[in-house]
């Protein structure tokens, strides 16, 4: 059960919900929840499987696939507003693959859990459709991480990850180790470090233990 | 315009068929057309933007990405009975990316064009579902490919790949050229001469101008 101010948020994100009957939205009304999870937290995934949709107050969730290996591939990032849905991929049909969601910083989301979910996409066609169609979004975004992983060189990918750090954090400082960059790139910390070293000797960052210093934005961009 | 025998296979392969009116069908039917590519034949991307919706009667598509430097990456190939969605994806709001597609052996195509497309499945939430679902089935391919691509090592890529050319065509000589081989698996001519040298050098496979003779399949599969 949520309070009327987080109702309210329930309403506006679920565009389909002036299409429901009384008794779905009531429904999903005694069935969504608030949740707060600590950054790290893994939410889908492993034994955390199919945990409904997740409509984000604050933070920021990562997903991504995992390899036997344990390497990780970071397919999108989505913050406050967004909605995700392949945490509820267990309802829909079509969705035949297992990705990981994990809580990249303190978060605060709105739970709606996949019986209740569920049940309403089956009884609903516009739910149905909400959810095939931001699926569709999120195909979308793995496209586009695909296209950058595939046929965009190391050195533009770091460059554009570290300005993207820089200008989402407001600093010139990137507190990640090389370790965590290359997890979420989907490299290895020696690709990692020996790119950075190369930036750091063109005058682009400083490198300490506190992690990368942008020196020169300029010099940075002009290697994407 | 299509003929009786074709409409029954439009009417059948589209799900949503029976929730349409008897004006959208007849809409369908006067805009739908069966068109024969070739093979090799470019049906989607570049210049043949947007073509429709196609359903396969007869052959085979492939669908890719494709790097500014010209380099391809498989996506997945469809068949008989299958249905292409993206060659249509101008009409779906949240697809934002662009693929090729293109005939992979001579095809017979029953097209419905976008327009036509478009204004079915504005007016119907049953079509517009119909088609996100199908999308969605495409994002699962998608992630197999993109898991493949990633996580698996080349000589197991390699190696499946060759097993399932031989069952496909039920012959145990794959006529490609190392070049074409690439192309399919988003690789370089070089990596793919280099592994069918290592798998010829292992006895299982032999190499000679008119292709590569698998002539130990439990071997090969032992890569797998």
């Amino acid at each position: 059960m949520i309070n009327q101010n987080d109702i309210e948020i329930v309403s506006k994100t679920l565009t389909f919900w002036d299409k429901l009957s009384t008794a779905q939205k009531e429904l999903i009304k005694k069935n969504a929840n608030l949740f707060h999870y600590k950054k790290g937290a893994l939410l889908h995934g492993g034994e955390n499987d199919c945990i409904g949709v997740l409509i984000i107050k604050t933070g920021t969730i990562r997903t991504y696939i995992l390899s036997d290996e344990g390497r990780e591939v970071t397919l999108f990032r989505l913050d406050s507003n967004d909605v995700c849905i392949l945490s509820a991929s267990c309802i829909l049909q079509t969705i035949t693959f297992d990705v990981q969601v994990e809580a990249e910083t303190d978060c605060d989301i709105i739970q709606i859990n996949s019986n209740t979910f569920s049940k309403i996409t089956s009884e609903n066609i516009y739910a149905e459709n909400y959810s095939y169609q931001l699926t569709t979004e999120r195909f979308s975004d793995v496209m586009w991480a695909m296209q950058q992983i595939l046929f965009t060189s190391f050195d533009k990918r770091l460059a554009a990850f570290l300005l993207d750090e820089s200008t989402k954090n407001d600093s010139d400082t990137i507190k990640m180790t090389h370790e965590q960059i290359a997890k979420y790139m989907g490299s290895a910390r020696e690709v990692v470090s020996r790119m950075l070293k190369y930036f750091s000797n063109e005058g682009c960052v400083s490198l300490s233990r506190g992690g990368i210093h942008i020196i020169d934005k300029k010099k940075l961009r002009s290697f994407i």
